[in-house]
């Protein structure tokens, strides 16, 4: 079995699960904040669980970089084999939202390159699924970037993220919020970055995102015809410990790295 | 019949319609922007077209006061019977977006306040209905506002509108970006306010808001319980001039005229 076809598999079985947790989210949530969380505990740990029990058995001598449970931890080989997994990427989104804006996310890479990725968002039945020079595809559909050429007629996703980041959200990117014909903001990483791969959106840029927030999503969105690189436009490794990270659909690459460069660093 | 029955009957119809437009809109979308904005236009055209013929032969003596067709001209006399429609309120949201955050809103005021309101959002199925004094519903369903009591674990949607409205946004809502908990932007009044309706946001800010977009949401959000004013706090009179408008579950609100009131004016 290829590593794509594993990721498929796993986020098939996977996405069922998450579906009828989200479906029976609403009386946990209304009745009790802390309920609230510990059910998002409880479906984070679960995916991510069931993920790492699933790659241990198939690939036991990789290494594996995620969210929960104490495995954040960088690798000790940067260039070797590393799964990255964020089981419930857009936590906020699975407890509160009038749409489901989260999803499961689960790359594997070389070389600090993620090589074959694959999303699950749950809450609408999507699976977007790349290999590195194979395309990419949801539910079995190509995608292709949008051809939008100009910042004054595209859409970005400005991921405003949490509070301690968020004045040099603000600083960093204030040039670019008010040149940007839409600006938008789902909080997930993989839902912004998806949604350039779809067409949907133009642009996606964070000041501060963990690799296994975007390594599935670097796939399918680089196999869409887009790009994701460093605010500054350099290439990623995902363990080079950079913090940003600019996704465009290619075309219109340079001209989101310049007005970023006219905010404050 | 009375104003909510007709505005369920009318909003009804309408929805599977939308959904139907909505759905096809992929092909076109893809091939040309310039057909994705003919279709936009023929949808938002064919919605109005049939929500004021209906309101012409029901209610032969209220004024209207819509988005297109140059219609959105105030009424003479402002505190006379009006009813409000935007046919497509999150427009560019129905051409692009990997979810269907639009909505068809219709509301019905006297003196200058709504006293029944709907607003369908046809790509996920749900009918949001209130009339003064009797209550907001989803789908049938009483909605209650979140009880969420400090800015710090709000969830707040800042609309940033379109780039001429930007710089005035950033200026106003920059305290209130940094200090609150989370951030969304879906850019569409009525998924913002019904959101703060349904418990799944606290806040919802604009700079400059027409009258027809947030009417029928006004009496959905204050029927739930939630609060609608000016962004200095005072109350709103749908046809006095002033653009800006601040949401909140009721709670927050004197907490969010504070924050708002830090911002450059």
């Amino acid at each position: 079995m290829s590593e794509l076809d594993f990721i498929r598999t796993a986020l098939d079985d996977l996405a069922i699960f998450v579906r009828a947790k989200h479906a029976a989210r609403d009386g946990l949530v209304v009745s009790s904040k802390t309920e609230a969380n510990d059910l998002l505990t409880e479906v984070d740990v679960a995916v991510q669980a069931e993920l790492v029990g699933r790659i241990r058995d198939a690939y036991p001598n990789d290494a594996i970089f995620a969210e929960e449970s104490g495995m954040n931890e960088r690798p000790r080989d940067l260039n070797g084999r590393v799964w990255l997994i964020d089981p419930i990427d857009g936590t906020q989104n699975f407890v509160r939202g009038l749409f489901p804006a989260f999803g499961i996310s689960i790359a594997v890479a070389a070389n600090g390159r993620p090589f074959a990725g694959g999303v699950a968002v749950p809450g609408n039945g999507q699976l977007f699924l790349a290999e590195a020079g194979a395309g990419a595809f949801r539910n079995g559909e190509r995608l292709r970037v949008s051809n939008v050429d100009s910042i004054s007629s595209a859409r970005a996703e400005v991921d405003f993220s949490c509070p301690s980041d968020r004045t040099n959200t603000l600083s960093q990117f204030s040039p670019l919020i008010e040149k940007t014909g839409q600006i938008r903001c789902h909080c997930a990483a993989v839902i912004g970055l998806c949604s350039l791969a779809t067409a949907d959106m133009d642009a996606y840029v964070h000041v501060k995102l963990n690799a296994y927030d975007y390594a599935a999503a670097m796939v399918i969105v680089e196999e869409a015809g887009g790009r994701l690189t460093r605010l500054d436009g350099s290439p990623i490794h995902l363990f080079d410990g950079r913090p940003g990270v600019l996704g465009s659909n290619g075309i219109l690459h340079n001209a989101f790295v310049d007005v970023i460069a006219e905010g404050h660093q």
